[in-house]
């Protein structure tokens, strides 16, 4: 039995999200399916983190033993054959006995995409929320830059979550526009269900001027999901990176 | 009544291609059924090229009447409230009353995506041809260059074109490569039938060292279709845009 961790990038538009469920396809129950041709048994595959339907990933990390003995790259190639094409496995490499996709983990990065203009690029409608109107673009940046740190996130988490601890790290947290497309980055040790759609969808009623810029600081403290802004729509959000070891420069 | 020109960008997948046809949806049909809407009666739709299945656009241009005198922003709006969205006109003007699309366009821009690496991103598999392996992109690059000029491209047509003349302008053909995108870029006074996609399908043949450099001279001098490599899939093809008037930096 060899442990191997895989790097996984896909289009969430047509899946019920990252874990397996009895209705719907998922990404984690093609991925199990794929494993089972290959190994001839069944695979349970374990992943970084659970993204909602519609959510994309770039770098999504998962587990799985394998009894057969195969190349890092004949993996990669097998899995990708039998994988439609919105669900490509990126790498794969054998992990050392204790690794954990979810609990090795030291940090993650998502992406929220924007699209700011009056009207939406067709290439666009899949992989940004559209946006139009006035923005201002000052004010979230200045209140994006409130969400960094070490708070307690239970404002921000999905209505009836029931984590253990709300409390999250978060190590970045920042709003770019280039051209039309508006982003934000965000990096922390860890994510409430729904806390990034939630922080953008608070971020754009800052932006649209129904909010002051210090009133994501109040929502924080408060830790009252009825004060925070709507859920951002599931289709801008993508996971970036899961980051294992200690942060080194170009390391995620 | 008001001559409009109208640009428009859309995402090709899921469509027979720019041109009305008695079965399936077309990019044609679906804005003259949005404009029959909006002016009250059949609105014909003049296009500046039509575009084969699957293949998108960035920068279509077309025109059309309208008895009802509107502003250019109203018509922009009323047109995207009843497209879908991969679909969307970016901007409308009114237009002088011997403008046509076609007659009047003094160049287009269209750009080839190329996806290569081992696996294509999930996010691209819609809009770049898959091309894994080995590329020698110095020696595309060098037979891109041999395509700029005027030439006879009777060997790049679709097979059976009957056009009355097949000699082209080629203002600019290059090849980038940048990471795993290789994207060819081509902009001239006008094109032939599948005339961009089997330029992209020679130089491919090219990249792969099953035909020398200069073999691209030699076809299109033989100007025989057999002789040229095969036509790349209409899913990495793109029209940028479309100029008229004088060319001036940065106008197209």
């Amino acid at each position: 039995m060899a442990l191997f961790k895989i790097v996984v990038a896909y289009d969430g538009t047509d899946c019920v999200g990252w874990q397996r469920q009895a209705n719907g396809v998922s990404i984690q129950g093609l991925i199990e399916d794929a494993l089972r041709v290959l190994d001839e048994r069944d695979v349970p595959l374990h992943g970084a983190g659970r993204t909602d339907a519609g959510v994309h990933a770039l770098g999504q990390v998962a587990s799985f033993d394998l009894q057969r003995a195969l190349p890092a790259g004949a993996i990669v190639r097998a899995l990708n054959a039998r994988l439609p094409g919105a669900i490509r496995v990126l790498s794969a490499e054998e992990a050392a006995p204790d690794f954990h996709p979810r609990f090795s983990a030291r940090r993650k990065t998502y992406r929220y995409r924007i699209w700011h203009a009056d009207a939406i690029n067709p290439f666009e409608s899949r992989y940004a929320w559209h946006v139009p109107g006035q923005l201002n673009v000052d004010a979230m940046r200045d209140a994006a830059a409130l969400i960094a740190g070490r708070h307690d996130f239970a404002a921000f988490q999905a209505a009836g979550g029931s984590t253990v601890t709300t409390v999250r790290e978060i190590f970045e947290s920042r709003v770019k526009l280039s051209g039309e497309l508006l982003t934000y980055e965000v990096t922390g040790d860890g994510f409430l269900r729904y806390m990034v759609r939630t922080i953008v969808g608070s971020l754009v009623e800052i932006g649209r001027g129904r909010q002051p810029v210090d009133w994501i600081g109040r929502v924080l403290a408060a830790g009252d999901r009825a004060l925070a802004g709507p859920t951002a729509p599931p289709h801008g959000l993508f996971l970036v990176c899961v980051g294992y070891g200690a942060a080194v420069a170009g390391d995620s």
